[in-house]
């Protein structure tokens, strides 16, 4: 395999694979997927835990709505099918994402639990953490960052998840994070003590 | 920005920019897009080329028909709308690991001038680096790595691109390859060079 040396790099005469990239970062690649209710927290998280991770010296990516609706799903809106589809690819790209050895996070609502086990199952094993950000709807709504629950009720926003479409909980989370209880920095350490415990990332 | 240096690294108090994972990386994220005929060597360019740029400890991801057409874009055929949709994708999936200082290698035919075009320009000025691998079409149905041509020529495979499909070539890419004149480590050698020069990766 390895037959040129180039600062204590190594040649490789056969195409680069992913743990190639891994021991090159010395970390593994992973989907972080948080999923809950529109304010429960997801997207806070995910960015506190990138930037512990970043510390570190991890490869991350962010991938959320900011990124995903305006560019490769635009073509997409809120129904049931078009919800479905939407983490299809989001799945898919998650997948290419750890198959080149970046720890991606993912912040999508993703209320439909067979979408999300379908993500997970085109995953390699254990490749595939699930976080549930889990915070009572009557929480997530006060806290309602972005004004959408009060559209919601006022029905300018049809079918909104908790309101009136489903949020399906996870059911046997990897990390079950209570973001009414905790900050997101304590929420954040969770997550990556986690991906310490699972060998993601090297413990400090 | 800094608040806390953790092994040399530094503690963000500001969510993680593509700026700070360049400065992990210590090079720049960039799309370099392969296109030309099948047969014409843009997985064996690429397939080089991310060799190289490995054992200079650039994180590479590399895009194809093998990892896109059975995953993200197995929805898709090879109607004229549906190479348009799956290039546009690609095109999206290449922005999203340029923007988390990825060197991504796309080997697509990508035959239309159009689509490549609007894989470009959904990227910032400079991120996107045409590749146009140019084979005479004689000398890649003479390869038929695949057996494609054959297929094509016996009416099996219908509109295939440079028998019965078009190929639109790059009127103004960053760099063109002759590679019925040069082995593939030549012709990688020259993108890796192109790389230097415009100053993707560090010079040696």
């Amino acid at each position: 395999m390895s037959t040129v040396s180039d600062r204590n790099l190594t040649w490789h005469d056969h195409a680069i694979t992913r743990k190639d990239i891994e021991e090159l970062n010395s970390h593994k690649g992973a989907t972080i997927w948080f999923t809950g209710l529109s304010g429960s927290g997801k997207s806070t998280v995910a960015d506190h835990v990138s930037r512990i991770l970043h510390a570190r010296g991890v490869r991350t990516a962010i991938l959320d709505g900011d990124n995903v609706r305006h560019g490769l799903n635009k073509d997409l809106g809120f129904s049931p099918e078009d919800r479905t589809e939407n983490i299809r690819r989001i799945g898919e790209v998650a997948k290419l994402f750890t198959s080149f050895g970046v720890v991606n996070l993912l912040a999508f609502i993703s209320p439909y639990r067979a979408d999300r086990d379908a993500a997970r199952d085109i995953q390699e094993k254990g490749d595939f953490i699930e976080v549930f950000v889990d915070a009572p709807l009557e929480v997530a709504e006060e806290r309602d960052p972005k004004g959408l629950y009060k559209k919601a009720r006022a029905g300018i926003i049809p079918s909104f998840t908790g309101i009136s479409a489903p949020y399906e909980e996870p059911e046997n989370p990897e990390i079950h994070l209570h973001t009414d209880g905790q900050t997101p920095q304590e929420s954040a350490m969770e997550v990556v003590k986690k991906l310490e415990e699972l060998g993601i990332i090297a413990g400090e």
